[in-house]
């Protein structure tokens, strides 16, 4: 069990908050977020965000050569090599909102020769295992992909990271990443399957049978959220666990993005019950299994904006949401302060 | 008729927003606020808004001292001395998000000893007419207000805003903005009163009086949307409809913040039909009033955070979605560019 945020500063902040010059309630979700960011923290008014750090998980999934996606697998490693230029989605939104960005191959079917060996010395091996026909990583995979996750958590909060978040990059992953959901919540494959970056309809009759083969075939062993990600996930998808259950342990909040990030998250807080306390969700995902991921974890997305562009687009698009609801509990004035003889 | 933003320019970004080097329809609803950037600017890819001026407009109303709302009307006084202290809600997201703020005293009913004469300068009158026992304002004061806020516009323009937002503070100030919205959309009082700052059902059903009774004593009055703004209005609100009005004359866009900035863009649109199309809404209110209005004005808020803080907060925290937009249609790299041999 990982220790909850601060409950005496959330008690300190939700009582700042109720002695703002502001009517009760006005701040809406932005005082329940600033009070959060209080307790994860530990400090009453909270901090400015000023280091806030995302690091995206690459990797391709063999589920992609199965007709699960709109895309060819061979776009994972063109991305990754585009969010190295900063010409990326994520690479406008992080620039416009000062949001440092570190890319990471774990498993890009590629070997991305040419391109500089801090994002490729944690690579775990190339693509996955098509999880409806056999495993996705070896045991012994799984293990050095979360320990990668958690070595870059552990790198990120000593460089003085305030708020992680996580992206991702890889043709097909909202197959393993649904199938992670489904087993998380012992659902059937109907429930949590979506279109992804686009499938038609045919396609996306096809992507939910593949995912409940999936299912299927780990059989008894979602019961092991690791097993899980074992059978069902990817070196990508097992080293962002990693590293959303490493912030988790080392006290630092994280801002999740859509279906990648929160399917993550949900396989961490299976793994280490109370980590999912340290998250917040950024963006809500036009993926079903996104929102029953959330709804589990008691999470609300502070944005919808209809973004489905992953790459942790949407949780950088939600950073200054957060940055509202710091600035609100810091620097607006107390009652005390202002009425007359207070 | 108001001239609309450039279609020309419209159909360059939306061209370049089908080039990007992302899935088609990705960025969502960012796509489309990034189209109707840059047709506001007249160039693709629009320019980074750096500089955005929120001007808030104060004003009494002498319906609050008619059980109307939750707090006395002497707030509205010590309120605007908050903002000048740089300690009021707005002020903390504004300094968040690099938003200038400007506060008049358009109808304050407290002479502001010892405030600077840039704020009372365009004082119209102390207070405005109980609207349900008799005009806010005479047709001379109507049309003066109208004209400091198109003045204000105008000197916020020379001064280079990009984006214009407009704020509001006045003890009661939803009972004036919700007539005008009955007013301005053939509704009764029933389908346009809200809560407010949190009145509770007793007081509800009694605002729900008086805004049908000062409708029933306008009468045909509301057919003219400058004599509604007399009938029913306020000087604040007068002169944030002449401010939201010259921004659209002028070709600047106006992101707007909630019930009371509503109000004024509907009545600004009856004014001088095309308005609407400078307009972008910033939050959703939790009053009826503003939905209704905003659904006649075709616009979609990009915010639903729960804020009932008044003051143009709303829109200032919108402010970073729009930045968001602007940053992925200037900065994300065209599929032709990245492409091999493209």
């Amino acid at each position: 069990m990982i220790a909850a945020p601060s409950a005496a500063v959330a008690a300190a902040a939700t009582e700042r908050l109720a002695g703002l010059a502001t009517p009760p309630g006005a701040l809406g979700r932005l005082g329940n977020l600033a009070v959060w960011m209080a307790a994860t923290q530990g400090v009453c008014p909270p901090r400015e965000l000023t280091n806030v750090g995302l690091v995206i998980f690459a990797g391709d999934h063999g589920v992609a050569r199965h007709g699960v996606s709109a895309y060819p697998p061979e776009i994972t490693a063109a991305m990754v090599r585009t969010f190295l230029t900063g010409r990326a989605g994520v690479s406008a939104l992080a620039k416009a909102h000062d949001v440092s960005v570190r890319v990471l191959d774990l498993g890009v079917d590629d070997d991305l020769e040419g391109v500089p060996d801090g994002v490729r010395r944690h690579k775990v091996r190339r693509s996955s295992g098509a999880i409806h026909l056999e495993d996705a990583l070896t045991a012994d995979e799984t293990r050095r992909a979360l320990e990668v996750g958690a070595s870059v958590a552990r790198e990120e909060v000593a460089a003085g990271a305030q708020l992680l978040l996580s992206g991702d990059m890889g043709i097909g992953n909202t197959t393993p990443a649904a199938a992670l959901v489904a087993a998380g919540l012992g659902l059937p494959a109907s429930e949590v399957t979506g279109r992804g970056t686009g499938i038609d309809d045919t396609a996306l009759r096809h992507k939910e049978q593949v995912v409940q083969q999936a299912l299927d075939r780990a059989g008894s062993r979602v019961a092991d959220p690791v097993d899980c990600l074992t059978a069902l996930g990817s070196a990508d998808l097992a080293a962002s666990t990693g590293y959303l259950l490493e912030a988790a342990r080392l006290g630092v909040p994280v801002l999740l993005d859509g279906l990648m990030a929160v399917a993550c998250a949900l396989t961490a807080d299976r793994i280490e019950p109370g980590a999912a306390a340290w998250y917040a969700a950024g963006h809500r995902s036009t993926e079903p299994a996104q929102s029953l991921a959330l709804a589990k974890l008691g999470l609300e997305p502070v944005l919808d904006l209809g973004l489905r562009l992953g790459e942790g687009s949407g949780a950088v698009a939600a950073v200054p949401v957060l940055r509202s609801a710091v600035a609100l509990l810091r620097d607006v004035a107390l009652l005390s302060e202002i009425l007359p003889g207070g």
